[in-house]
């Protein structure tokens, strides 16, 4: 049994190309004994976003705070705070928060232990 | 890509012995798409919980709103909007939320598909 919270989640900068003004933290992972899922948390400053981009895994979110855009290969939506989404193995998708967004966009985004 | 929210997802009174108070959502399941995982989510009303018992899968928690305790075999924690649990398979387990409180507690409680 373990119990966190954000604020002692180590914050890191993807480095991926195409990610902007974006901080990972993995509040549940591996190394803390989830043996098939992890949650990871995106949060994306205005202006910011993920790559467009997809990968053989899925993505189970939760939006904890601010507003933004899901985007995908022929459509975007608006998403915020309270919002769940799924997105499929496969799917081209970003995450961004527009700018002039006063608060930043933060995304619980839950992926199996392999791809944490 | 799939986008919803609690005041969607379709309400249901688990059965099971020793839930009180106890309200289960499932705003993303295996009906959803969603592969590996689900996002299940229970609230419960001050005064409810859910049953003290263990099964062979993990929870995956985040806590939405409200305040209350997650019961182990030996001790409780104090859990509160913004906290992100890990229960592993096999433990003993409780949500609370002790009369009193003035708010439901809502906990996203991500399991296996084969266990949602």
């Amino acid at each position: 049994m373990y119990i966190t919270s954000l604020d002692k989640a180590e914050k890191s900068i993807p480095t991926m190309p195409g990610a902007t003004g974006v901080t990972k933290q993995v509040p549940i992972s591996a190394g803390d004994g989830a043996p098939n899922y992890c949650f990871r948390v995106f949060t994306i400053e205005p202006g910011g976003n993920t790559p467009f981009h997809s990968h053989p895994f899925e993505h189970l979110n939760y939006v904890i705070s601010g507003q933004g855009l899901l985007v995908g290969e022929n459509d975007e939506h608006a998403i915020g705070k309270g919002d769940f989404c799924l997105v499929l193995p496969g799917e081209k998708h970003q995450y961004k928060n527009p700018q002039g967004n006063l608060e930043a966009l933060a995304v619980i985004c839950a992926v199996p232990v392999n791809y944490e």
